[in-house]
């Protein structure tokens, strides 16, 4: 598989998701304002990648540094952590991500070298992690997959929008690597095409049949197609349950429930926030209209039409018959299993991970 | 407001709906096959346009015959019928056209001359009659619209679907005549995007406020967003009150009634199919596979993808809310109420209408 993103000498490089599938191009950030701008242009995407991205952005930005003490450093990692907290109100491992790397930070002593030493092994250790929790998730996930026939998913939550593998993908091929025959539809995901342009580009290299439909399309088929269950991915899940993940999301919930398809979340303990109460209080982002008038280049509106952009919705829980997480599986009632799953032994090596 | 399909001394002029919104522009059908390319093209579409289509194409046919006699006609006219009868499966509006213009052959007499004029004559009456039906069902559809508030449309029941003034957008135009104070949320409707290309700009023009929405969006705005109404067109409906609309329709009208929010559907009695017990018998028609992984002439999808493309779904009748037609509102038992209101007494000049 292609790496979504990688630490190297020259800076972080990013697979520019937004010329997939025509071209595999990566853009280089050679500082950490390339990187907060790639995470808020969608070069990359995906609440897990955003959350690997982003300690690499810090990790970059601290070792581009000309600071001489700490003390000069310290205002300049606010700047720098501010900046990348800055590109996407709704997915919560960016935050998360770089928190981890400010804890980092201020573990780190007062020598400059030891300081960035010490945060670039730690986006190396968030990036490495990441790849680890999706391949337990895939491990959790993968039992409660059919054992054969076809599974819906919307956006892309796979090897694209994390480090490697995959949430909601990397229980698909965890299920596929267990012998299990599964078929993949792919809700194309307007306005930003992920399902028609990415999930179907890396099922496609890993030779799981794969099929796209428009997002209109997934009711009609949840009722007569044989689809035998859903998983997707989350960009901030509440304490209890509700799912904040890509536009859309919710009406294949409720499409699921109606004809009695198992609807799955597959998501890192990082992306749950046991802060917030309900899904009601997860921020929405509003993207730019451009996105729905426009197609690459094409307009296909009338000029000046109203448009609205949210790009993400939230499911509330009694749609949601199960969430994957690394640490095992959680069912309602989720305020009780969410909270246990979090506190629980990590079996792969750290405190959550950074997707 | 601009024509969507005219009789003219030349032949049909169809305003071709795959240039719009950026192009104006007709396309002239000089004989019945080029009429029959344009609705199977969908330069022209929606259900009552297309019987209107339908009608013009037969009435061309004869027009342009060299047959000197009936004798000689009578397997040139069947040939006319099943060209024009096999260009789309799903509305039935079209049969109803075709044996529309059958009766009249039937009853035209010998002389070709009085054929030829018969016929135009019945299809410029099925055209007038359309226009008259669409405002019928304004006036019953409009006392069910909020006095104020949003209202979401799925697809293109406009007047760019019907002779003119719409039955969807006819209600909501009907509406906001009466004072109605009514903003519309439009499904851009992939994959051929009817919502954004030409509800929007037929709503626009009429300077009636218009939101564009991608379909996934239609949930989180019924669930968050204050629409008060759902109200679409219809490409067939079963004696049952099952419907087949545009694919998408569907998921709108289970999210619609999971949050509460009336679900609509306007069409006239030509329509109806009550020789159908239930919905799961109409015939759905599978489109290609480029509209899906095209948008214009942008690929988006990998090459060499799987992609389904129903162009409809069917719609269960416990979903619909009410049936507007120009006879009146139909509600459940749709099964007593939509065959007494096919019998009854017509208001508006002629059996059905063409649209």
């Amino acid at each position: 598989m292609i790496p979504t993103l990688e630490w190297t000498e020259e800076g972080v490089k990013l697979l520019d998701q937004l010329r997939l599938p025509a071209n595999v191009e990566y853009m280089l950030c050679r500082d950490y304002q390339d990187v907060a701008r790639g995470i808020k242009d969608m070069i990359i995407r995906g609440a897990p990648a955003i959350g690997v991205a982003a300690a690499m952005g810090v990790a970059l930005g601290v070792k581009r540094s000309q600071a001489k003490t700490r003390t000069e450093l310290d205002p300049e990692f606010d700047r720098i952590c501010a900046t990348i907290a800055g590109t996407r109100p709704t997915a919560v491992n960016l935050f998360w991500a770089v928190e981890r790397m400010r804890r980092a930070y201020l573990a780190a002593g007062d020598d400059m070298a030891q300081i960035k030493e010490r945060l670039e092994r730690e986006a190396k250790q968030v990036y490495a992690e990441d790849i680890a929790i999706n391949q337990a998730m895939g491990r959790h996930g993968a039992l409660l997959m059919p054992s054969e026939g076809r599974v819906l998913t919307h956006c892309n939550a796979g090897a694209l929008a994390t480090a490697g593998y995959g949430t909601a993908l990397g229980v698909i091929r965890a299920a596929v690597e267990m012998g299990k025959r599964i078929e993949v539809f792919a809700d194309e995901t307007r306005p930003y095409l992920q399902g028609a342009r990415l999930t179907a580009w890396e099922l496609q290299q890993d030779g799981i049949p794969t099929t796209v439909i428009t997002d209109n399309m997934a009711g009609h088929f949840l009722r007569n197609g044989g689809i035998r269950a859903v998983v997707v991915g989350a960009d901030r899940i509440a304490r209890n349950g509700d799912v904040a993940n890509k536009v859309g999301t919710y009406s294949v919930a409720v499409l699921a429930k109606e004809n009695n398809v198992p609807f799955y979340v597959a998501a890192p303990i990082s992306t749950l926030d046991l802060t917030l109460a309900t899904g009601e209080l997860i921020p929405i982002e509003q993207r730019s209209p451009r996105e729905v008038t426009h197609i690459k280049d094409v307009q296909i509106t009338p000029e000046a039409i109203g448009v609205a952009n949210p790009a993400f919705d939230v499911t509330p829980n009694r749609y949601v018959t199960a969430i994957i997480t690394e640490h095992g599986v959680a069912r309602a009632p989720y305020e009780e299993s969410l909270p246990r799953l979090a506190g629980a032994p990590k079996g792969v090596g750290g405190a959550g991970g950074a997707d």
